[in-house]
């Protein structure tokens, strides 16, 4: 059995996607690649042997020859077009956020649960991250006891684009929170923000965050989009008995000009570039079996987006903001 | 020119200065030891060469025998000693805290700048740990540009006798005071305390400290009395340009049993005993010299006794509570 | 373009491959599995999807249903499988080594030669390992100058079946030897070899190998198939500016019990995953586009088989063995 | 009570003997400072507080106001003022090597005998070094069995003065044979040395050294005057149940520009600081307590030129050689 599969975006994420499902998944088939920019499309096409391109969405998303959709469009196309899979019964991985809108979120949600079948994965891929899944394997395990406190560091080169602390909190922080959340198995109830300060500041300066859990662990996360030092994802989860820390897949070490070294890298892709291909094989995986894998689903993508908008909130007031979501429909309970 | 010293106290913290003094420090001589337990004193005294011993502090300082005082006393009779040191216009090197009470840190000042010389240094050795000491000089060098978050973690084995979490802020916390307001050369503005929580959680939890500074740069700090897996004193220097982080004082590393690994000292004494020696060598080189070294004076440890009284303040209302110090006076400028 | 594969042996090698082709490599389909234990064959079909099972390889390897074949049967049909497949026109993936036999060796070489076809890779998988492959990289883009000492230890946690260290050099080291050769692009000229001696030495202790090189870096290969300690392959290359070395792919790090740790495995596969996974992706890749990877050639099987046997000879002797390769036959050379 | 001291000799060795028991060593006064350059002596007393200097070190040995001298002249007088003090009855720390003369060394260990005293101490400071005296406790404590290899690199960024291997072997070697010997409480047997070569080889090269002993422990080292990348000296101890490892006393690390590093120093000094102050101190405690430390002797400054001159032939011959060492005086018996 063979997936047909459609993605739709043929931009960096969309043509890592595409590089992933041709040369490390197996039991797929590009059907198609969809992108605003036909050139942009076809290029992809050609090199991942994808057969049709075209600049319309609804088409593959509708089209009898296509079984799967993976969504890398812009971010504000996100919610839009996974409603258009679901309203397809077409099963979607779409890329993180599902939407940086709560009611866009929540709107995904209702139509799936109406639709009656979870069709929709959020792209939280660090869940697939062999070193967060050691750590969680470990913590169910007992090695540190129950978990007290998770510190966390998200370090970028530099912003990509935005470098306001509010894209940070609401861009980057996501994958921190859904990854907490799936680790810690517990929810946000609260966040408090803070900022390094002063005249001398730069325009853009890391934030702060401290989240607090229901099941009573910390989350203390410092989100940095502009470290320069390198990209550097780390975490450090504190229990009772001990520690477990992640550590960067670095495989070789250098000795020169009186120093030590091994390399960061320069973005994200080497980094998770492992997390990808698994969370890739695993959502193939679900598809064949027809039940979901542990993925973030449309329930997590709205978890991590309430979040955001909370910290944001705190950000800007300086005040402690608590969390309070929805209840959680039966629906995305998992097994 | 040989110094002749007295010890004041002769538990594990006197025992130790009274090696330290005896075999790693040239230019002085122990003179007497002194402990309300006079066996006690007799026991260390004979270990470490000093000639004389008593129960009474006050003949000590006060005898024309006695050059300088180590006091390292229970922290109750830290302040008064120190006064009666300064009263003989003896220089005193007083073990942290110089008082737990702000009011008797500024009587402490205050009788300093009446007699009019700086005789007063206060043990918070880690400015003198080639680590701490190495970030300051890294971060003086340009390394990362402006300092704007400091990691620290501050993890014990085990309370030694009061696991709550106004004794960590109030015992342990301390040396990180100080030691970030040394290496950021600020003073604190605010401090936020954050704890786990929950019905699960155990009888004492880490304190998550959230201090904001004059200078801008955030001090990010877990204290965690009851860690369990060993001492560990972490600290990470977040800068515009990268980071700078301590690393333990490990000579070897073993492999057997499936593992590679490092060991963590029980408590304080290996990883800072580079620190002590090099205090205590300065100290006395102080005292040759007849000006201030680096370490901590009244002032300071002022600061740190006000700091901890904040965070208490704020781990008890769960609010974010403001730092007023008193105006720094004149007489504790640096040079 | 799917490629039918049959897989020969259904021990741990032939599961492992057949897990790898099925879950981790587009472009195949498994077609048979083969093993003299019919019903052993049979389990790792059904495991992994083959539709045939059978106990005759001659039957799969000369079937029109078959494309392309895996030798993972016990060493001693190594080359006997392989040169069936080259008279059926096959390409086949041989497990190392080749053969123990230098004259088995260079019998296939002389039938693929004759052939006139490249069919045949050895899975020398270090080759594809992340670690040696950054190695090579940055020894290419001059990052320690000219290579002078290959430092490397292979090391088991207790020998398979047999301990003795004939069999470690014969066994373990070659798969050292054709990754040193690979890199450093150079053959080997002279091995010498020592050993631990002494009354209270273990039945089986480690050995050292010196080996001298056409291109004047030497290797220094400890083989320790009994290390106890863990699975820990690793690697240091000095060159004229610096040093590289490898790294094991440790994801976390834990803290516990007064000690610092990463884990080590207990067997070579979580160590080289990554490795045998890139090996046989580039595998089909090299199927499909009609040409070799970079992968051991019949010649390079050849090279190692013939060092290990001047190992042993030195290692029996007590002195140092010339090596004499013949004539590197022009079909073998690389692009 | 206290030592007086003459330093015989003001260069860098000379002039950091000065300041190590100037400022570190307790029990201990310089009273004079011998260079034939007598204004370089006196720049070092007038810096650490000697008050005599002289171009005379025959003055100095034979002074009634000196009871033990240290000896940091260049080495060709190393053994002729070693006799001296044996002739004045006045104890010598000697800097490495005794000498570089096999029969120089016999003279002196023949005139310590005939004298009756231990007086000699060797300066091999690492004996004194915290790694490697963990290494050996660890290895006492029974943590990886018995030792089978122990895995050396000793690495310079640039040959002082003679790049030449002999010079390597002569000069540096002596520094590992010794705190091999000292580690492994055994003698070396035989020794066999190796070079990268071939016609692009730099005109200096690492050699490396396989070294037999009578315990049955092989000893693997790589001697590198020219490294280059940082002065950096590794160890591995390799046992029956798993190994030690050297780790250099780095207390920071930073992250800039796309990597993680810790710093090499560019010699020795920093690396081993805390030896050299580990050894004087332990040599003052000797002449306190009139008995030997545990540092070498004049029998262990032998073997070292011992090993030393057979490893020079093995480099010469080509061929693997003997060590014979004499019969070990009871005289050099340790308690």
């Amino acid at each position: 059995m063979t997936i047909n599969l459609a993605i739709i975006g043929a931009g960096v994420m969309g043509a890592d996607h595409a590089r992933i499902f041709a040369n490390e998944v197996p039991g797929v088939k590009l059907a198609a690649i969809v992108d605003a920019d036909v050139a942009r499309a076809r290029k992809v096409a050609d090199e991942y042997g994808a057969s049709h391109v075209t600049a319309d969405p609804l088409e593959v998303i509708n089209s009898r020859a296509v079984a799967a959709v993976v969504v890398a469009a812009p971010d504000k196309f996100h919610s839009a077009l996974t409603l258009a899979c679901i309203a397809a019964g077409k099963p979607v991985l779409c890329e993180k956020p599902l939407s940086q809108d709560v009611g866009e979120c929540l709107s995904v949600m209702s139509a799936e649960e109406k639709r009656g079948k979870r069709l929709v994965q959020v792209g939280f891929m660090r869940r697939f991250d062999p070193a967060y899944a050691e750590m969680k394997a470990l913590l169910a395990g007992g090695a540190i006891g129950k978990a007290l406190v998770f510190h966390c560091q998200h370090r970028n080169v530099s912003a990509a684009y935005d470098a306001r602390p509010e894209t940070a909190i609401a861009n980057s922080a996501p994958h921190e929170f859904d990854v907490a959340r799936w680790l810690l198995e517990t929810e946000f109830t609260a966040v408090s923000v803070f900022r390094p300060g002063g005249a001398a500041a730069p325009a853009t300066v890391p934030v702060q965050m401290v989240l607090e859990t229901a099941g009573g662990a910390l989350v203390n996360l410092e989100v940095n989009i502009n470290a320069a030092y390198g990209y550097d994802v780390r975490g450090e989860l504190v229990g009772e008995k001990g520690s477990i820390e992640l550590r960067n897949p670095d495989v070789t070490s250098r000795n020169a000009a009186l120093a030590r070294s091994t390399a960061y890298p320069a973005d994200w892709r080497p980094r998770f570039a492992e997390a990808y291909r698994r969370q890739n094989i695993a959502w193939v995986k679900s598809l064949e079996q027809g039940k979901p894998s542990h993925g973030a689903s449309a329930w997590d993508g709205t978890c991590s987006t309430l979040t955001a908008e909370a910290g944001v909130k705190a950000l800007q007031s300086g005040a402690r903001v608590e969390i309070a979501l929805p209840a959680k429909p039966g629906f995305y309970a998992t097994a």
